[in-house]
């Protein structure tokens, strides 16, 4: 996120290194923004990202209103913001600029895992 | 797009079935909505979407000022509305409900590229 947004908020909730925060089949209800230390991103146990301050994740789940399809693991101790749909949902209203912002996490995202995705006769595994 | 706001634009361009919209490497300037037809997207040539009426594709590469990854190919004739940075940023300042809407097809793709990442010992090839 561009401008952290979250930068200053202080109804946080802390994890202790290899915490896991979600996995596959948890509800999928908030999105959480990294306000300190990293998180890593496993999807089917592949790790696929690492998140860091000032980043978010998560928002899969509540933009689709489905469980979760990956797992969260704090990679480090951390500290996250938890933004609830509602919360979610008066950020894009107040604040265009900020779905753009989701956006383009998203979109990086998905350029990743289209990088992932080799031919079936590739000629690597 | 829940709510086609393209749906009455009068500026198209026109595919015939088997045309090339773009493929990788191509310069990534615009989104395209689909006012009428279906389009295929290709990703290393597999074939991992068709966008219908109201859909749309090649936000990525508007979003992240990148060449073009995948291929977009028209299934049928068609009839696209194209969108560039302008009018994107026009719509997402005016309307953050739209930026909104392209999340949640951005986060629908990201779910289906997450469903094809397989265990490298997974079961089936």
């Amino acid at each position: 996120m561009a401008p952290n947004i979250f930068k200053n908020e202080s109804d946080v909730v802390g994890f202790k290194q290899g915490d896991s925060i979600f996995g596959p089949g948890d509800p999928g209800e908030l999105m959480f923004a990294v306000k300190s230390g990293e998180v890593d991103i496993l999807i089917h146990d592949i790790h696929v990202e690492t998140v860091s301050e000032g980043g978010i994740f998560g928002e899969m789940g509540l933009i689709e209103h489905k469980t979760r399809s990956g797992r969260a693991v704090a990679r480090t101790d951390c500290e996250l913001v938890r933004v609830d749909e509602d919360r979610f949902m008066t950020l894009v209203k107040y604040n265009p600029f900020f779905a753009l912002e989701v956006l383009k996490v998203t979109t990086a995202r998905l350029r990743r895992m289209d990088d992932r995705l080799k031919p079936p006769d590739g000629a690597e595994a």
